[in-house]
């Protein structure tokens, strides 16, 4: 990041602010992250218990207060980030500034609008802000790994779906004309619902047939669910087998001292883009290998 | 398509015709998909919201107004679609000229017979005709290779499926046998029934069995079907897994002109046995690329 | 099988009967499997029929005198087996002459005990016969591959249910203790068959949890149910990839001509076994061939 | 272990006593574990039948006899193994010793605190020294080679847990405000329980959504529960099928000491390349050996 020391030109306090709250290298900014990371669990514990009757009832003070003392804390450290960012507004449009902004606002907004259960329901968004936090090195190749498979098998996935979908809406509109409004298939639309619920192996038992047809047919829905979870699994087990470290003989650090390219095989003697001669690989083999296996 | 020209001698009006309905390589052809699309996806909304009690109570008009409208868009659809189509007779035979009928009939049938709750419900099949505004290139690839996977395994999962079924037949009249009418296993086809509900893990709770050697069974039912779920999952997966594209950029068909090897990679423009010069690979590609996937 | 011909000697129609019966490669023995398979399916339908209430009381009658002409051609069947088979004693002790012998004997019994709902429903058993006629050559090799693949990943799957078997008993015993017999953990065995509806993700719904801890308990319950079901699928899956036609360079069918081996490898110039020198493979690749993948 | 013998110097008793109850190699130690198996199999049975009611009523007294039996010789075991380990403390700090104190101390506290329901069920810990005889050599390749693939999967898995809760508490939160405390809804914390059960594809039916809206996020969850298990399954297929020994008879380690090749079969006797005679295999096998798996 060139330049990175004229965005703080002469300001000193903001450039080591901004490596504290942003950056998660250092050891202050790492305890930060860790501090942060308690108060959102902790809040996010205030905002779940509140919504328990009998302990909104018995405790209601302390929750309240603790409510107030958490979103004092993140108002805090938005003011902060504000300050300390080389380019607040642009902060404050991004999607953690947003987040972080909505993970405060409801319980000002309910100072001067007095109702809005939905509103302060809108702080379990402050668990968003995990993510933020999470963003450590260590689970980074992992989460990188699973999207990359992810998004290599979403078109498949896509066309799955799309099939799912469907499939569902032409089953339950089936099961709406056999089994009928008088067995709990009110409509079309909640008939979608129970083959969802069905074809996913779910199952609430809400809604189930009555009728001999209908139970036939639900049967049919329920080995075609069985059976089609095994296409998005195939799909995303094939993706993560083809993403894993290939067993194959190529190695990835074998470099060609004389073009400096590399991913050369194993059992290669001359640098297949410069055609120079390549040292012998790590393990020491020399002379012809046929094939070799980690 | 030799004679393409020929079918459509003078008739210039109807070829231009066919090619934007039936085709989707033109501009007007691809919006004259998007529009079929919207209207397709919007008259079925309509039939949705209209199997809705309290909707049909309250916009039953409206719902009946645009019932109409779509019904007669698909009509001048279909008498287009006849019109332009060299052979006519064979269109309205196919599997798509019937659901094109299908999706319009009900409603002039609905002119003269008054009832027919089964027969409105029909238009649902409209659906279907999404798949032929969904045959887009795009797509095409993916559906394929998950439409290979599972002819290749078809017959695996056909043994598995008759298993299957005869697993699901002998719990269930056990189960008929263990827990009796009284408990909810009214008939033999009802225990088969909750056997397959119990077998793929939906488990919708509507029959449960109530005495212990009931609960025992039906564990085992259980532990069985969350086991060999393993079987056609096991299946798809090794099907996708073999015919995916290789992982590596590895090509089995560069051959090197000098020492008649094989298995180059398709970046390498240097045989890495005997360093002499590769001719480029088949895709015509030259030059030092980096990486290419097909 | 040497002596074929004597074990029938002098006796032309019993060997002419046991090949109609007992074998399915001609003509006339493939239609006596199929007419068998189509009689005990309309068998197993009229004992299904009979289960059920409505149409026990409005076709009792013509059920029960279908099922003794189904009774009567299956005795005949069996007594035509005992007959043309070479050693009939050693048939009516197998498993499948046991069968045949169960899914007659019940009506019989029935004449002498009047009572006996138990013994008319082991006509299920019939069922069982379907085996016998499907031995077909053209799923043989689809059922032994996944038989072979559930033998070779016997001890794994063992290893895996014992596992799951002692974590349904500590589950369901603690979920005994936090929900207690008034929340329907009535007893361990209840808890523990509760443990199982839940680790399968079946959830039948008819016991759940209703305090806090219970239902936490659950979550924890759910969520590992719903990540170890990757452990069977990923054993069956791993054994079913392996035991498809191997990827590798080795071709089955490279015979040396000195000593008459198999499975050389594609590479291979001499034999491994006997160091003569190895005919080209039939793709007709010579000199140093690296990897040759189909 | 040196100085195994200087441990028991002397006490040669001890010694024996030793090898019987801690190892299982000898005939005597083999018996032991078996006895000891059957033992806590029966006493857990005891544990699980006192806790139906009817069976409580009706054989409580031969139960409570049985169970002090079992206790009896639970503590003579414990005793004994006290007695013949080389550091009783460190052994009665360890796991197992903790869990075989916990296995019969419930009875004898019950003896002074009358109360204790809880105290007596602690009882079913016992299962835990299962695992201790299940130490048997032919069960922990299957075991160590499951527990390797999930060690190295952990990383990923715990990524996907970790996105799980999130998403759940997301969801949870969001039908919460949805569908509100009337339709059973009461709190965060149940909704989350609610998520978790639909997300699991459980799917128990104590809570269901009733309003359209709730049914519409209700499908998506159920779609997304059904769609993501494919991510621990593929990460753990693909641990088990890399982990797993690799199809063929091919050992990497082979080397021909006249071309210096390697990739050898373990039934070659001669290098495929150079046809010099090879070294035997270091498993020690000599000869024309068919095929050798481990």
């Amino acid at each position: 990041m060139t330049g990175f020391k004229d965005i703080f030109s002469g300001q000193d306090w903001r450039k080591r602010l901004y490596i504290v709250i942003f950056e998660a290298d250092t050891p202050a900014g790492r305890r930060f992250d860790q501090i942060l990371l308690i108060a959102i669990l902790l809040s996010l514990l205030t905002v779940m218990l509140e919504s328990v009757a009998s302990i909104r009832a018995s405790h209601g003070r302390l929750l309240f207060a603790l409510d107030w003392l958490f979103t004092g804390l993140f108002t805090a450290e938005y003011v902060l980030r504000l300050m300390c960012v080389p380019r607040p507004a642009r902060y404050a449009r991004s999607l953690f500034g947003l987040i972080d902004l909505l993970s405060i606002l409801p319980l000002y907004i309910g100072l001067v609008v007095p109702e809005g259960r939905f509103l302060t329901d809108i702080r379990v968004l402050r668990l968003l802000r995990v993510f933020r936090v999470l963003n450590l090195p260590r689970y980074l190749d992992e989460a990188s790994e699973l999207k990359s498979a992810m998004l290599a098998s979403r078109r498949k996935i896509s066309v799955f779906l799309l099939g799912v979908l469907l499939l569902v809406i032409l089953l339950g509109t089936l099961m709406y004309v056999v089994e009928g409004e008088e067995h709990g298939f009110t409509s079309i639309p909640v008939s979608i619902y129970w083959a969802i619920v069905t074809l996913t192996t779910v199952g609430f038992g809400d809604i189930t047939p009555k009728t001999p047809l209908g139970q036939m047919l639900a049967s049919v829905v329920m080995i075609l669910g069985y059976g089609i979870i095994a296409v998005p699994t195939g799909i995303v087990t094939a993706e993560i087998a083809r993403s894993s470290p290939r067993p194959g003989n190529q190695s990835a650090t074998r470099l060609c001292p004389h073009c400096f390219s590399e991913g050369h095989d194993l059992d290669a003697r001359y640098c297949k883009h410069c055609s120079g001669e390549l040292p012998p690989p790590l393990s020491g083999v020399a002379g012809p290998v046929e094939e070799i296996r980690s």
